[in-house]
Parts: C-alpha cells; sequence; structure tokens
C-alpha cells in the first residue's frame, strides 16, 4: 500500500456522484478535506475549478502533489487500489464484471442523463417547462432503475446487498441514484430489491455519514 | 489467467461502445463470435435480447456458461483481468486513475447522451426535428472532447497515445467517440490533440479491423 497523502475531495452536498466517493472514504476509512464547490450558485463553471476539471463536474479528489482526479468511478476504482480492504470489489473475475457492470447502469447509462447541465440545456435551449423537465428526468431514472430491478430479482448473485452481503461498489452507485429519484418523485413501488438494498445500506454508518443532507454545506 | 472459454460478443457495426470493445478484443488477441444485434430494426428491444441485457443496450459479452456482461467499460476491465497482457491500464495507481478518468469523460459523460434511445426521446416526446437533435448531439460532443482537449494539451503524461507510448483504455474509448462525432460533423479543428492520437491509433491493425465500416453487417 503506497504511503498515504492527504486526500482532498472538491465536493458539492447534492451532487450524487460526490456521494458515492464519499460513501467510499468512510467505508475504507479514509479521511478527506472537503472543499465545497457551491453547484446552484455555478461555482463548477468558475475558472479556478475548470482548472481542477475541465469539464465542470464535481467531485474531484486531490492526492498530495498530483493532478487531480476525476470521475466518480475511476475515483471509486482508484480507492480500491489505494486501499484494497475493505474490498468494494469482489475477488472473483465474474464477481467483480457484475459489479462494475451494475455500477456502469447507474452512475454510466443513468446518472449523465440527469445531472443540472442536462437539465439547464433542456430549459434554455429546448424551451422544457418544469413538467417537461421533471418527465424527462422520471423517464431515465425509471428506465435505469428498471434494469437494475430486473437484474437483482433474477440474478443468483444477489444478497444481502447488491452483490452477495456486503456492500460493493454497485451499492455505491445505487444509493445515490435511489435519493436522487426520490427527490425527483420516481415512483419506487415497482422496484422492490431496490428499496430492500436502498434500506440494507441505510442502516451502515458509511452510508449515513455520506448522505446529502448530514453534509456541512447542505440546505438548511 | 483462467482457462479460456469461447467468448460471444452480442454486437452491431455501428454503436461506439461495440467499437470499444473490439478494439480491446483485437488489442489482446481474443477471439469473440460475434452475434449482430440490429440496433436500426429495434432488435435490441426485443424480448430476446432483453433476456441478454434488461438495458437493451449493445454489447453484451458471454463467456460460457457466465451470465451475460454488459456495460462496456465492465467489459474492458473484465478483459484486462481475464487476459492482461498486453496491458491497457498503467502499472502505477495515478496512471490507471487517469486513464480511467479520460476514458469515463469519453464512454461515461458524452456517449450517454448522445444514444439512439435518446434521440427517440427527443424526436418523440419532445418534439426536436432533425436541426435540433443535431444541434444536441454536436453540443455534447463537442462539450466532453473539448474537456479530453483540455487535458491531452496540458498533462505531461500524453505521449504517442492518451496515455504515454502504448494504447490505453482512454484510446479505445477516444476512436470511437471522435468517429461517431465525425458522422454528426463535430468541428474537430480545435481538438489537435485528439485528432493527432485518433490518427496515431488509426494505423494499428486493432483498431482498423475493429472500425464500424470494416464490420460484415455494416450498411453497404
Amino acid at each position: 500500500m503506497p504511503a498515504a497523502a492527504p486526500l482532498q475531495l472538491f465536493a458539492y452536498w447534492r451532487t450524487s456522484a460526490t456521494f458515492r466517493v464519499r460513501v467510499a472514504l468512510h467505508l475504507k476509512g479514509l479521511a478527506a478535506t472537503e472543499r465545497f464547490i457551491d453547484v446552484d450558485a455555478g461555482e463548477h463553471r468558475s475558472e479556478a475549478y475548470l482548472r481542477i476539471n475541465p469539464l465542470g463536474a464535481v467531485p474531484a479528489l486531490v492526492e498530495g502533489g498530483q493532478p487531480p482526479l476525476t470521475q466518480s468511478l475511476a475515483i471509486l476504482e482508484f480507492l480500491e487500489e489505494l486501499k484494497p480492504e475493505p474490498a468494494l470489489l469482489p475477488r472473483d473475475l465474474h464477481g467483480r464484471a457484475r459489479v462494475r457492470s451494475l455500477a456502469g447502469m447507474l452512475a454510466s447509462d443513468t446518472h449523465p442523463l440527469v445531472t443540472p447541465r442536462v437539465r439547464k440545456y433542456l430549459s434554455t435551449n429546448a424551451g422544457f417547462d418544469d413538467a417537461a423537465v421533471r418527465a424527462w428526468m422520471r423517464h431515465w431514472f425509471s428506465t435505469g432503475l428498471a434494469a437494475v430491478e430486473q437484474r437483482l430479482g433474477t440474478e443468483k448473485a444477489t444478497g444481502r446487498f447488491c452483490h452477495g452481503d456486503a456492500p460493493t461498489l454497485a451499492d455505491v452507485a445505487l444509493v445515490p441514484q435511489v435519493a436522487n429519484g426520490r427527490r425527483f418523485k420516481v415512483d419506487l413501488a415497482a422496484f422492490p430489491n431496490i428499496v430492500r438494498i436502498d434500506a440494507e445500506c441505510a442502516k451502515l454508518a458509511a452510508f449515513q455519514k455520506a448522505a446529502p443532507e448530514n453534509q456541512p454545506d447542505a440546505e438548511k
């Protein structure tokens, strides 16, 4: 294991990508100093932050004198290699692929469609009113969660958590999407496995401490 | 290394996610039997294919009697673990994170916004005409490629390829997005590093053999 260099996390309380990274840090017992980027105030588009991440997305993780790390899934893999225990990927080849695939369905194939920059394009450039934006959000949340639910409900590897009986990167990706879905009033009744696993995760201190509403920069 | 089980790839010539997986298979000298799923004809939404991938996306990779693997980045990591040489991730922790981050900017933060299912939603549910769909496509291609270009142009780790002088998962993610961008007439003049690296990749047989126009199911 490399010597522990101080970690700095550019974060915003409400973003689900930051939520993912926070959960992994807590599960692994890694400490990071947080620097808050007020996305609602547009700080992620400031010249200073665009030097950290040219895509303007939070989070970004900076370790010691290294260049900033961006993209939450890449950061999660980095944390897994930096501190392998407790493992957030299974030991076996096919289990690892399954966990990464589930995480990808949520973080790559659902989340990018429901980010603030997309909502902004739809309302500013495409004339979407609030109802049309909400319909867009609910459509993609439901599409992604329905596909994940089908896998969780039919694949033998599902356990107390998405994969077996310990949390993995799939759970780390799932819980923030569920939280976000609730915020946009997505009906979760059709997703019993997701609701059950989300509740299991909510029992763990790492998920509680990482939740948006428990962050110091959270809206009152 | 595990015993080599036969690989079957559910593929479509034009999808950039399939293109990625094909490049990696060729770079690693792995053979996969292809099963063509005609996305233009809606075959990815058939009941039979939804049993392979409930999200209806291609590609999916099936190894022996294992459950199907989906999500191209998860498949790429699987191939890297199945056959570690030639390596498509650097050896060092920070290099690996950089490559995964670049790949994520393309495969997770750009590609999901420009897929057929999104175009279909915009034209069917949101009244986008052809010009509005093209503007949407060009906006997200340009946003993603501009951020990648900035990193490639300013970070010391960039070499002949995105990371050093051998192809990595970052190049595997880049080339299909560039091909897709060209198809939608994205102006690439502002992205000299991307154009240069794309041309380097085009010299390699693995990228040539994987290119959409060279597939047996390609449009004449």
